[in-house]
């Protein structure tokens, strides 16, 4: 198979993706990644890591050529008007969201002309994008506004886990809203899709209740029974290997020692809080992370997408102790998903 | 100090409590134990384990001599009327509903009369309570309605997670409801007071908010601005060390690496999920779990009240597979509290 064209935005120029970028494009020359944002903020990057990768320019994204390319060269798309100034690391600023931005669509409308197989973003910040207009509440909005895609769905991946989200950026009361029988045999029927081709298949998909002890037989909500047992029932009369609703606190238990293919969680945190706390590891001598590792995978999208599923980290953007990890895995996820892609797609 | 004397509530018969209490007495003999429920249910467990132990029943509480038992023995202080019949494990009843019912009362009254310094109690099972006609929605409201308590809060602890509840049993809408001022800053106030005397408590408890990131600034609900924020600086004003509100999905982390004393979790799931999680360990292999640890205190009580975390696990009971690791540390957390209880009230 034809190596798959990964673009790689670059997130938010204040937070710690220009940086990450460039330490996958070291670690790792054998992707055929192109770094989709702006080469003054990749420059300042490359700057503080001591220039050891050969950033190369394109200005048209056909002159993009792998075949001649060395292994310490990164080929970099500017996407809108270029930053011309000096990043201020940490920093809110409406410019840096008009070029997070830029970077996101550009990319996209390049997976969406076939020219690049998948995009792998980086994080941004929210707050700067509010200040460049932008109000979409994340990465996962953009790209499905921009796909026209009405049915999308978030998963998060680490090591046994693999976790698809009923909402994500909504308060919690909304949230609570937003669990209905048929979101639930959407998210349900998305994951299948994709998950059917991923190792663990043939283990049934898992759904979290919405209330403690998934209600209790009513006891503690209802959720459950008017909504969720309605949509496992309808899952499994098309054939899909659904198990649930299971009490949300021993779900991820079960799922860490490998019962299910995936979990459905009702809601951002009932899903990120168990996934985080697998995934991010802290040093207790140095109170810094020692790992960061996970991936986010948008579910019904036309394109491939992941991402990490770490923030812009402004405490120690522009230090060089950014970790990618996360990155590193959001890349090989995206090119597990390209090797099928063509047969069938994700969606 | 004079060894403190805990009463050992046997729990729900058709569970795994009885099991527990015979393994926790032969594992740990220099323990002042009393076991608190029916003759025969514990009797049962014990010939099921081999009758390692020796059960001796008192009628009268002022009968339980310590003095001269043998590590082999347990003292049995029969709870209210026998159950004439061999246990079925795994059914529900409601006369098992009433015995485990009848061993928490009796076990209350106990501390209450200071005959005992602390109640420490095994699973029950809701809906074989609700047989019997008693609603609570669990332990914590037993014990606070017994002994007249309003003011009361859930602290779970495993490992360096030390986590107490705005709510529990209710519903994720009417936990929203629940996030007030007013309950914020009775938490803290639980917690403060408990954990003062204990390892790490100079450190700050940290507080995390109701909404994914925390509301994001009011992006994502309001409880945070409206409610969180201004119990926290009330918090401050009134001298105690607290940070917050953090986004839930991190803040478990950050507690995992030892940067706070102590969480407040604004519902039931935010703070079971992350410390099952920790403390729930399913072996891969076998597909059950091998290790369940994990301690659950009653705050705000006029006594001393602590609690395996785990469920009555109908799958296992009466096969002797049930693992008493986290009743030992209940029992280890409860002769903790009694060292400095007759100085300071834990509330």
């Amino acid at each position: 198979m034809k190596k798959p064209i990964i673009a790689l935005t670059m997130g938010d120029p204040a937070g710690i993706g220009a940086e990450l970028t460039l330490k996958v494009a070291m670690d790792c020359p054998q992707y055929h990644l192109v770094a989709v944002g702006d080469m003054g903020v990749l420059t300042q990057a490359n700057r503080l890591l001591g220039n050891k990768v050969e950033l190369l320019e394109i200005q048209d994204f056909d002159d993009a050529i792998f075949t001649d390319k060395k292994d310490n060269q990164l080929i970099v798309y500017q996407a809108g008007i270029p930053v011309n100034m000096p990043v201020t690391y940490g920093k809110l600023a409406k410019e840096y969201g008009m070029a997070a931005y830029n970077a996101i669509i550009t990319a996209i409308d390049l997976a969406m002309q076939n020219k690049v197989q998948a995009v792998v973003t980086n994080p941004i910040n929210k707050e700067s994008l509010h200040l460049a207009g932008i109000l979409q509440a994340g990465h996962t909005e953009i790209f499905a506004q921009r796909t026209q895609t009405e049915r999308y769905s978030m998963l998060l991946v680490h090591g046994p886990l693999k976790v698809a989200h009923i909402s994500t950026h909504v308060s919690l009361r909304k949230a609570c809203d937003l669990v209905s029988k048929e979101r639930v045999l959407e998210v349900l029927n998305l994951v299948y899709a994709s998950i059917k081709h991923l190792e663990g298949a043939s283990k049934p998909i898992a759904v979290a209740g919405l209330n403690p002890h998934a209600g209790e037989h009513g006891l503690f909500g209802d959720e459950e029974i008017q909504e969720i047992i309605p949509a496992i029932n309808e899952a499994r009369l098309q054939g899909l290997n659904v198990e649930g609703p299971f009490p949300p606190d021993t779900i991820f238990s079960r799922a860490m020692g490998g019962e299910f293919s995936a979990v459905i969680a009702m809601y951002h945190d009932q899903g990120h809080i168990p996934l985080k706390l697998a995934g991010f590891q802290i040093d207790p001598d140095t109170g810094r992370f020692k790992e960061i590792a996970g991936v986010n995978i948008t579910l019904g999208l036309p394109i491939i997408r992941t991402s990490v599923d770490h923030g812009t980290a402004f405490d120690i953007a522009g230090t060089g102790k950014a970790q990618h990890q996360s990155l590193q895995q959001a890349i090989a996820y995206a090119i597990e998903l390209c090797s099928y892609h063509s047969v069938s797609q994700i969606s």
